[in-house]
């Protein structure tokens, strides 16, 4: 999708490089994280430089890549096997990052020696990318037949391209509605703590210009109350295979509004997300993240015109971040997929193709 | 209650000045805000240097308290009459707001002369303050039984001390039970955007030692879902005939969740905030605030160590603040006022004695 009117991807190999969009610094600062080596394409993972299931899964394949771009030839295999079990190490709750890491590693070893090894996983790193991006537009495609003309969309945190490497999963209906000519609206909540509604949803849906209105996270029921919301589609971190979904940390009471209002509640991701091998929501192990990021909040300052950091909360009292939660299948109109919209059930997603590198 | 171990209210009247706690400070710096005419104290209150039903009511009061006694023996009936106008325009919800002018206006136009008008207002404002105080007092023993040893409360925006005059609605019980010796851990949500929850709500109980952990408001349905929350406490800035409540905004998701869980919910609220002639919910105007509360997030700063407001949404962006929302009465385990608990019913409420100055 577009940053000031050119195409831009959200993560990228340039050589034995990655490089993304460095998401902390948006929307105020737009510029590029370069990673030299898979330590600090971990790292970058880790402090969420990138976040979001997609995009996490396509970096950790180019630093599964850049991991073999770098190894010895003589310790190709456990140099490649260190740099998977430090990426996977970064972040516990998104399926995408096993999988792509496990995508890259049997390329790259099922080669015949790591000169081909390092193709391999180049090119498997790179096919993850371009399908993570194809799929994202897939699923802008079926789920753009949710949204006539008019029609309302509410989504939590940030399921943009930039959660991924291109489109999106929540947003990409809705691009693809607008570049089809249909008015739309997007109510953007802001998603506290870390407010990736606010700074990169509003953002994108800027850049690309679509209407929308910043909201904080707890306005949302008071509109679906007012009759002011027509659909939610939000993104996921992990689809358990019953369809229960974890997903930032409030979409659960998001969903509770929507099914209190009869709003339709979809997820929209690629089949990356589904982790077949999870029977149910409460097997998905919840991130607890720093309580600093409740604390505080980062912006831009008015006062100084530079990027700060303000504490909010008073010296001493304590504070629990948990990052994600779990939505029940039961509240989910469906699961937006690269193969159409499907129930959230067990056999209707057991039905779906398994996705593939 | 109290601030760095010494007792304090609120608002208080000095002469013919109001003075308060400058609440947009809190909770970094601990000042008295001092207004010299009723334009300032209308001025404090639409600014939100202080804010709260409560603690609106009695300001509005000692600003009429202060018009009287600032007012031209000749002009006495105008002078007031103008004053309850422009307090009255400050802010559009509280009920208190009015009931409070109305009493020291009535008290003051009541008495046979100026000099005697002025005794009587200033009278009538601290008997409002006192009544106040008192109720809320009583709200602390009556909600008290709600708490057994171990509890976990959650509780939303402020409805402490600082929203009234002393002890607070939905923080007076929790006082009330810390005080008996009963261990009670508090979930202080953030309440965006203000965060009164996380700037004044954990200033409150951290100055009077109560356990509590800072959450952001979206992760309440996760702690509910995970049995972390054993009651929900809020307060109200205005309760219809019918035992609908309309309270900071994100009151209602919050309801929702509990509704969920099976977790009780009850409004704490003195009978001040009873709107007999309010029908039900759909008749309470609701406040919209200015976006740049949803733009702009305030605190301090901790690279300067000074207070600084930042800009957390691309430039561009449109926001939507709408301050309150309404939670259907059926949604209540009850509303817990200075005469007891009682259910949030049309009956129930219309058999309270009305309140008086």
């Amino acid at each position: 999708m577009n940053i000031h009117g050119t195409h831009t991807r959200t993560v990228w190999l340039e050589g034995h490089h990655v490089c993304m969009i460095d998401q902390p610094l948006l929307p105020h600062q737009v510029e590029t994280h370069r990673c030299l080596a898979w330590e600090q394409t971990a790292d970058a993972i880790r402090d969420m430089r990138i976040r979001g299931a997609g995009a996490i899964g396509a970096t950790a394949g180019y630093g599964m890549a850049q991991a073999a771009l770098m190894a010895r030839d003589a310790y190709f295999r456990g140099d490649l096997q260190l740099a998977a079990d430090g990426l996977r190490h970064t972040r516990p709750t998104a399926q995408n990052l096993f999988w792509a890491i496990d995508q890259v590693l049997s390329a790259a070893l099922g080669a015949a020696t790591p000169s081909e090894g390092r193709l391999a996983a180049v090119a498997a790193a790179e096919a993850i990318a371009d399908g993570d991006a194809r799929a994202c537009r897939l699923i802008g495609q079926h789920g753009a037949h949710l949204i006539a003309d008019g029609t309302r969309v509410a989504t939590h945190c940030n399921a943009g391209w930039l959660a991924f490497v291109d489109w999106g999963s929540a947003l990409s209906p809705i691009y693809t509605a607008h570049r089809a000519g249909r008015k739309v609206h997007v109510w953007v909540d802001e998603t506290r703590p870390r407010r990736q509604g606010a700074r990169l949803t509003a953002f994108e849906l800027g850049q690309e210009g679509v209407p929308h209105q910043v909201i904080p996270d707890v306005a949302l029921g008071h509109l679906m109350a007012n009759g002011q919301v027509d659909l939610v589609i939000v993104g996921a971190d992990r689809i358990a295979a019953n369809g229960d979904v974890a997903n930032k940390i409030g979409t659960y009471m998001v969903a509770l509004a929507a099914q209190a209002h009869g709003v339709p509640m979809y997820v929209a991701a690629p089949t990356t997300t589904i982790d077949p091998d999870c029977p149910d929501g409460s097997h998905i192990p919840i991130e607890h993240r720093s309580p600093d990021e409740v604390h505080l909040v980062d912006g831009w300052s008015i006062d100084h015109q530079s990027p700060c950091t303000v504490r909010t909360t008073p010296q001493g009292s304590p504070a629990l971040n948990p990052a994600f939660d779990v939505t029940p299948a039961h509240l989910l109109a469906g699961i937006i997929t690269e193969h159409g919209i499907v129930q959230a059930t067990a056999s209707a997603l057991a039905a779906l193709p398994r996705p593939t590198a």
